[in-house]
């Protein structure tokens, strides 16, 4: 393909992609296929030949399609939102374009900076404290990560270098290997099972905290959990914190759970990846109060921020700190200006070493939205969640399980949990919507994200969807 | 923007697109900007009411353009070539388009589907043996990774459990602390820096293999070196090897490493990030001899295969072993489908819990230019690169510093290493190509990946790069 040809197929591209988004609501939301249907519908080997473009484009419908979940349907309720929008495609293409790997500054200084800078306007947009930005002298600053995943991977395993040098500092004849043994990360109960995962890949004890009535982590719990520890010879070292959890959008009381953390030296990260696009807005902001005692903060624009996956922004009050524990530096990836104290190598801030060009996408969609666009998105989704709220509210069949607070509506049918799994199974069997289970203290509600089509209609967004497990 | 402005928006899109890499050889291919360039160039905050699309596409030439590092251009020879293709660059659009998270088979069967089949595929190009492939009922498979490093940690993390677990069986009283103190990986001294950090991560001791002459890891010193741990009551665990190491492209010796791993019981993971590419040619299949005795295998076709970043293929011979190590199963992550064993739940292979739908990429590129295509990309570069040698053994005043079998020819000045410094700085500053250094046995070479600027008129392709760090 010749760049004749790439302009023509090209265009025929940004045809389909946008005769897809326009026409979405026609497909059903959640395939009817059985494991293993791609099997027989392709080769089992690559051909030798070149095939032609059409050979492949004609294959999109007849062996892809029918496979998709379509995420960006508005009859898609199920796992989160995955809200991507027509700016951010285009973004895309251009960081697709320009292939450049921004593992340090000089691998592409315009991916990092553009980083640095876009990761301080969404900073400012949620009201972060000055501590957690870069500016141009800062001790703090955002990266991107992939996912919320790898952001409690880095914060939990940035925690557990400060704490076993710290450690070792004051008990230089500690081995490592016996504080490592000893070292306890601690969760709500309702977190998401990444951070459970984290605490497994990070090789340290995690302890599921209880929570209250409303699903939410309270000081006294997890303070009594932290001292019963410490009696038995542990060392207490990370608690992830969640706002809005994934089964009911929950929210830690981390004004509270703050200050122990920080008391007991003890690395509180905050983990809003759904709830925290919401906290652009005014009147949300207040579920963000104590963000001042956390040391690192994660959110997912590309859940409902309107940037596409993956774009998993984190924030750190100490950049030493996260650099400090993965510093690998080999000749090959020095370069010039590293020492200078002025740049950012994103790789010390990552899992994976190479990463792309993944803030154009958020300078695409902040500056074509307006802060005021991005606020009135997340305005609409709360509305319709209020909307289907008053709706199962007026039937009598129905119960709602948590507080609605954003855009997630859990709710059951009253009576034993069968009646429930009943009919989630005949609703996702229609394929007309798409929902999934969840558990909260034994019951078995279904979740809904709500129905927006209108809104959809409305927009001519891709992605209205609203609410998340 | 709604769809109409979108058709027009991308239209105009992939005309930049075309141009730009039509004629990126116009624009200096290293930066000539400042740390901070970019913080005078923007505002320090986001727009509070929407922009226009043109101010936004007028400042990617006034913003970002000056500050990129063009990893596309000709004149590109850094760190490692990101071989990107205009078929990828479509099948990212379609990707962004159906923005679906393949984390489960349920969540897009045909983005898992779609991916196993394309691992097959590419393993059966590689003639992988049988075990490392999914099939329809294998126990082995393949998987997308974002980069080699994941991969590597993905693999130490499911040898450590697997070691656990194993010594914990024949030892129930020995505390896992305990065994994981005594845990040591081994890689070469010459092994990417990934694999360091991830036995930091992963918290196990590592060791650094000496290498012979060709800078390969042979089996007697690793042999030693493993004797030695197991006399101080150490556990050998897992064995990185690396074919096409980072500095010079050499090759540890699996054929005689991998029989030793297997009977110490050591998993041998092969990282082949830059070199496994060129395993399709039956040519250079040979220096994968000995892949059956590994547990993994991990190869970038984002750095020489024409697939954008990011695509990683990594196999296992036991999808168990890397499963078992991770599976966290809530609730709302489960489907219907899941304990039928005919179905991937990808989310159990990798760190984070999202994931694009990378394998179109594979799909349209190994379809657009069919094996013969790919094999013929990598034979252009691979005969660059001796065309490169044979001019510089061909001047006095250099030497080849080693072996070139791939896209790398590393070579220096004679004499004291100064020399080559300061030519490397020169040639960096003229700013006409872009090199990066790199240390062979207290030497510094430079490294070099030949001018084929002629490939690339030739090719009219985006990334004629040929050699890597």
């Amino acid at each position: 393909m010749d760049t004749e040809e790439f302009r023509r197929r090209g265009r025929e591209m940004v045809d389909y992609v946008a005769d897809y988004l326009e026409s979405i609501e026609k497909r059903p939301v959640f395939p009817d296929v059985e494991p293993g249907y791609l099997h027989s519908l392709i080769p089992t080997e690559a051909p030798v030949d070149p095939e032609t473009y059409e050979d492949i484009i004609k294959d999109v419908e007849r062996v892809i399609m029918p496979g998709v979940t379509h995420w960006q349907s508005p009859y898609f309720f199920a796992y989160f939102p995955a809200s991507s929008s027509l700016p951010s495609i285009l973004a895309d293409m251009l960081c697709g374009a320009l292939g450049c790997i921004g593992f340090s500054w000089a691998a592409s200084p315009a991916c990092t900076e553009l980083e640095t800078v876009m990761l301080d306007w969404l900073g400012k947009m949620l009201q972060l404290p000055e501590c957690f930005l870069a500016g141009t002298h800062g001790h703090g600053g955002g990266v991107i990560q992939g996912t919320a995943s790898e952001a409690t991977l880095m914060s939990l395993l940035a925690a557990r270098c400060k704490t076993i040098r710290s450690v070792q500092a004051s008990n230089p004849q500690l081995p490592e290997g016996e504080i490592f043994s000893k070292l306890v990360a601690y969760t709500s109960e309702q977190a998401h099972s990444s951070v459970e995962r984290a605490a497994l890949i990070g090789g340290v004890m995690i302890r599921k905290v209880p929570t209250d009535d409303t699903y939410a982590v309270r000081k006294d719990i997890l303070k009594k959990m932290m001292e019963e520890d410490k009696a038995a010879g542990l060392i207490p070292f990370y608690f992830c914190a969640t706002l809005g959890t994934t089964p009911s959008c929950a929210f830690d009381h981390i004004t509270e759970l703050g200050p122990i953390c920080n008391e007991e030296n003890i690395w509180m990260h905050v983990d809003a990846a759904y709830a925290g696009s919401a906290f652009i807005c005014p009147e949300f902001r207040h579920l963000l109060n104590g963000i001042e005692f956390a040391n690192s903060f994660d959110f997912n624009p590309h859940k409902w921020l309107l940037v596409n996956f993956d774009c998993s922004t984190m924030w750190v009050k100490d950049r030493a700190d996260l650099i400090g524990a993965f510093k690998v530096d080999p000749l090959y990836l020095k370069h010039e200006n590293q020492e200078s104290g002025l740049v950012t190598d994103y790789r010390h801030w990552q899992i994976p070493l190479g990463r792309r060009f993944r803030s154009l996408k958020m300078w695409f969609v902040f500056r074509l939205y307006g802060v005021k666009g991005l606020q009135s998105h997340i305005r609409n989704h709360v509305a319709l969640a209020k909307e289907f709220e008053s709706l199962v509210r007026a039937d009598k069949r129905f119960e709602v399980c948590a507080e609605v607070i954003m855009g997630l509506v859990c709710f059951r049918l009253k009576g034993p949990n069968e009646l429930s799994e009943n009919l989630l199974k005949k609703i996702n069997q229609s394929r007309e919507i798409h929902l999934v289970p969840c558990q909260l203290s034994g019951r078995s509600p279904v979740i809904d994200r709500q129905t927006d089509r209108q809104a959809h209609r409305r927009q001519s967004l891709s992605h209205p969807k609203v609410y998340y497990s």
